[in-house]
Parts: structure tokens; C-alpha cells; sequence
């Protein structure tokens, strides 16, 4: 089969690689339909993250199941079905309570690589959720999303517990800020504040349930929220970056009290405790459990209530990944659906 | 009259001050009928916290109402009353929210310092709870402890999100720490661990409601709370010091999904962001407004529900203030109190 691969920092190849099989008998193998880049994949392929040789790359997909061991009993071949980044068991007591993406067993959820043909699922039963039915193509971008960045945004807003009359900003416009705004329109959040600088999301956001878009960053894009709430902040600040300012700007424009719900993966945050403790803030956040949420999820977007697959701006053939990789990395697409 | 002021590390005297009275027309001045010494008063007497010039000390009273000012409606001349450490109108949209201590209108609530015969209370109205009556001498040290350490470890217990079904462990067997104890089993807490390795703290932790001790500190304190909760760590944990060493503790005890509830003041902590994230934590805490729980707990101490008062292992005159911080700082005494 063909799968990208990162060799090192900005060198993405689309190889021939060994088709994956059956390894437990808990696995399954999908064969994929749609699978995409994710703003966590720019991480390695920008070198901040460190790459250990050759590495097999992408963990968003939804395809057909192709095969399953023997003991998967709640996912079959020729089903369509969606996953995400962790595979979890979904029985035990941290799944059980809604934190799949810390699962006992929890390992990577596309254990060979999703940017390829095919990909081995672990714990499939647990892992995996089938569509009512193999969806119209028309679908296959929004059901994609739901595998992480829907999930993830989604998490953000449920983080930060968005709802009824509160005032909500959300920090980050890449897809899944993008999609922290959708999240927030549908759990009823009375104001949605984006805050971007770039025309074309600011759209998107637009589109997606935004109320207001403030434009600028750190300390001006605090004091911009703070304007714009009475000089308290936000009730819920949904924080999808991951950096140091992100995090700080999510905090600072948080009223006391409020909470931020924080789902970009940190890198190089180092939170001052005495202001945090000062802040009043709750704060949570973390690998989003997306399993949580795919079966609620997977209905919106059936019955057509959402539309998350928009954040697909660039829609690329699986051979053509490193140039999905650059147009998200120089920002000229949100994010790349690839075709394999 | 006679109050103590902190001249320089070490170095606490009780002088003769002005009487306080009335600026402004919210403002009430109370007779002390106890005062106490608190733990944070420990970081400027060990010269952690900067002292910029004498200060007069102390923020924990109860005492009888003196005077009021022009404004002041719910409490008048008399009337035995409670407050808190900071000052707050009770009125704004941070207090309903239930976060007093981020008032508006936030100031010192002793604004003349506590540890002394009279002091001058701001926002009367906002700040101050009245007794059913003037009360028996034997509830006026768990009405004292109701004005700071009761009312953190509640905090801590409530952000932590202690309640039936819960196992809870407490970092910290300071006063705080204790009264967390307490709280988490006012609160229906299942299992409550009490981390201490003093034999005194350990005996009023069982006698609060700990059902098991934890003598280890740090990863070995981590490793024990994993051992007792299936592998999973503690649903709730309660830090009650505020260092870096207690707050990692009390983020590692946490099972993925759990809370965090951090009353003790942030001294030097910087939190891990990518440890942070990964720990899929609940992370809540900040100066305890004390405020929100005073009736509650003013009725728990009322009816004989709880004795709380039990965290003064020291009693001395106020004029030997200077003995009662040393016993603290030194571990001999849990919680000193001062009789003006």
C-alpha cells in the first residue's frame, strides 16, 4: 500500500510500505476513506518535536472495515466507521467516566500510520463506531473531523463547560479553534467571541457561530475580551494553540471563576502558579476524548445539523501529502483532507 | 490599643496602635473577641514573602461589632460577626457567581490587621455574617476557624469536587489541610487519605473523618495514593501547601478526569504545561471566598455538627504573639490562637 512517512523535519514521502494485518485479536483493519494532516503532525514536521527515525504518520481516518479478529464482536467488515488518535477499551473505569484518551490500555490509535491506504485499529470494539449506513461522499469530510478536530474542539467547549448564557472566546483559529466555535453554537453559548486575524477563518467562524471576531493577541487580545465583557473576561475560553501566549491570553481573558478548556497539546508551557491561583480560573483540558463523543457526534453530522468537514480547505490525492503538509504549515490551507 | 506588627523576618511585636474607626461610610470596626495566626502569615515571618516596612499582621477575627459606618444595613453595634480575609461587596456579578475573594471591590477584609484588640472591616454589608447570637466561648475558636483555614479546606473539598462515591486524598496537614479533611467528609467523600507524617495531625485527621494515612512524601507519597485507588489515583485530592513538590503531588495522585482543589498559596510553582495536559486533570482553586460558605458553615458550627475550633492546639494572650508564630513556624503548635 502507499503511506507517508516523515524521514526528518519538513521531508514527507508517500512510500510503498507493507500492508498492515491482524497482530491481536482485538484488532481491526480499515481500509481508508478519507484521512487528513493535523496541526499536532506540524509539530514533528517543523522539528519541535523531536523525529526518531522514519516515521509512519496521520491518526485521523474513517474508512470500511476490511478484517477483524477474532475477538471483535461489535465491529464488522464492509462497515464504515470512524475513529480516533488513541484506541481505548472503552470498559474501564477512566473510559467508563468519559477520559478514553487515558484508557488503562490506551496506545495510538492508528497503530501503522492513518495517512496511508490502510491502517490496523487496536481494541477496535472500543475504538471504533460504525455509521448507520456507508455514508454519501458528501459526508465523508464532516464524519473525518469528528475524528479528532470535531472531537477535540468539542472537548474544548465541554472543557471550558460552555452553555446557556455564557459568553465564550476561544483562542486559535486553526480548525480545531474552528471547530470550538461550532461546538460552542450548539451547546447554546449565548456569544461567541473568535479571535483571529486571518480574513478567511475569520469566515469560517463566522459561518460556524461567531458572534465577534477580535483580531488581536496577548495582552491587547485580553484586553479586548475584557472590553467586551464588562471588565470580567469570558465565562469559557476554549484554548487550541498550545503555546505559552495562547495559554496565558486563555487564562488572562478568563473571568474569576470562568474556565478554560484547553486542548492544544502543550509545548514549552510553563504555567506561573501564583498567577493561575489568583486567577479564579478552573482549567482542564488535555488529549481530547473523542470517543466520548463520536456516537453524538457522528448523528449531528448525519442528520445534517453540522457541518464540521468545511475545515477542509485543501483536498489533496494521499501521494500529494508533502504538499499538504506546506500548505498548512505556511498557513495557506486550514486544513488538507487526503484522498488515498 | 495593643497589635502585632511584623517588623522584619522573625521579628513580630505587639505594639500600642492608634484605634481603628470609621473611613468610609461601608466600613464597620469590630472588637476582637479572637484573632489566630495563619499559615501564610508564616511566609513574611520566614522572609519568603518581602516585608516592605512594619505591617501590621493578621486577617482571620471574629469579634463584637463597634461601630458602622453611615451605609452599613446588615450588621450593627453588637452583633457578634464573621468574616474573612478579603473584603467584598457581596453584590457584584464575580460575588454571585460565588467568587467573593475576586470582588469588584476586592481589599484587605482586616484592613487594619487582624492581631489586634479593634480592627477596621471594609464593606461591612458584603463581608461580615452575624451570629444567631452572641455565641458560648466554647464555639468562638471554630467560628474563628471559620473566617480562613474552615472555609479554604471547604474550598479546597468543593473545588476538588468531593462528594459520595469519591475517594479523596489531602496534601498538606497544616490547619488547612485538616479542615479539608473535614469538609470532604461533611461533603460524603467514600474514602478520605490524609498524607502527614506527624503523629498529632494524623490523630485529628482520624478524628475529622481520614480513613487511611499516608506517611510518604513526593513520587513515594504518588506511588502509595496509586497503590490504594486500583492503579488509578485519588477522584479528588486536595492541595493544601503550595509549593512546586505539593502541587506535582497532588496532580500525580489524580486519577485522569479527576480534581484538583488548591488552597495553599503558590509560592514559586511553575506547572508543566505537557505534564499538565497529559494528566487530564481538573484544575480549580485560588484565595477561598470564604464568603460564599460562611452561612453553611456558621450553622454546621451553631447546631454542633462540626468542631473545627480543634485546630488551635496553642491558645496565648495576644501580647505574645511573638511565641505563637514561632511554635507555628517551628511545628510545635498546628494553629495559634490569640485572645486580645
Amino acid at each position: 500500500m502507499r503511506g507517508a512517512v516523515l524521514y526528518a523535519p519538513g521531508d514527507i514521502r508517500v512510500d510503498d510500505r507493507d500492508d498492515p494485518a491482524i497482530v491481536e485479536p482485538t484488532d481491526a483493519v480499515i481500509r481508508m476513506a478519507a484521512t487528513c494532516v493535523c496541526g499536532s503532525d506540524l509539530w514533528p514536521y517543523r522539528g519541535i518535536e523531536e523525529v526518531d527515525g522514519p516515521s509512519p504518520m496521520g491518526h485521523e481516518y474513517v474508512g470500511i472495515v476490511e478484517e477483524v479478529g477474532s475477538d471483535v464482536r461489535n465491529v464488522k467488515p464492509g462497515q464504515f466507521v470512524v475513529g480516533s488518535f488513541f484506541a481505548s477499551d472503552n470498559t474501564c473505569e477512566i473510559c467508563r467516566a468519559g477520559y478514553q484518551t487515558s484508557c488503562v490500555q490506551r496506545q495510538p490509535g492508528a497503530a501503522t500510520g492513518a495517512q496511508a491506504q490502510y491502517c490496523r485499529i487496536p481494541l477496535a470494539d472500543g475504538t471504533l463506531v460504525a455509521t448507520p449506513d456507508v455514508p454519501p461522499a458528501d459526508l465523508v469530510p464532516s464524519l473525518l473531523a469528528a475524528s479528532d478536530v470535531l472531537g477535540t474542539g468539542w472537548f474544548g467547549a465541554v472543557a471550558a463547560e460552555v452553555g446557556p448564557g455564557k459568553t465564550v472566546a476561544v483562542v486559535g483559529d486553526g480548525a480545531v479553534g474552528l471547530l470550538g466555535v461550532l461546538a460552542a453554537k450548539q451547546l447554546g453559548a449565548d456569544r461567541i467571541i473568535a479571535m483571529s486575524r486571518h480574513e478567511s477563518r475569520q469566515k469560517l467562524a463566522l459561518e460556524f457561530g461567531a458572534t465577534d471576531i477580535v483580531t488581536e493577541r496577548g495582552d491587547d487580545g485580553v484586553a479586548k475580551i475584557k472590553d467586551l465583557t464588562d471588565g470580567l473576561g469570558a465565562h469559557s475560553v476554549i484554548e487550541a494553540v498550545g503555546t505559552q501566549e495562547s495559554m496565558m491570553q486563555a487564562i488572562r481573558s478568563t473571568r474569576p471563576g470562568g474556565h478554560v478548556g484547553y486542548v492544544g497539546v502543550s509545548h514549552d508551557v510553563e504555567l506561573p502558579g501564583q498567577e493561575l491561583f489568583f486567577s479564579h480560573v478552573h482549567l482542564h483540558g488535555g488529549p481530547a476524548p473523542v470517543r466520548r463523543f463520536l456516537p453524538d457526534l457522528i448523528d449531528l453530522i448525519w442528520n445534517r445539523t453540522i457541518d464540521p468537514g468545511k475545515v477542509f480547505d485543501l483536498t489533496l490525492p494521499l501521494d500529494q501529502a508533502a504538499e499538504g503538509y506546506k500548505a498548512m504549515d505556511e498557513r495557506r490551507a486550514i486544513k488538507t483532507l487526503l484522498q488515498p
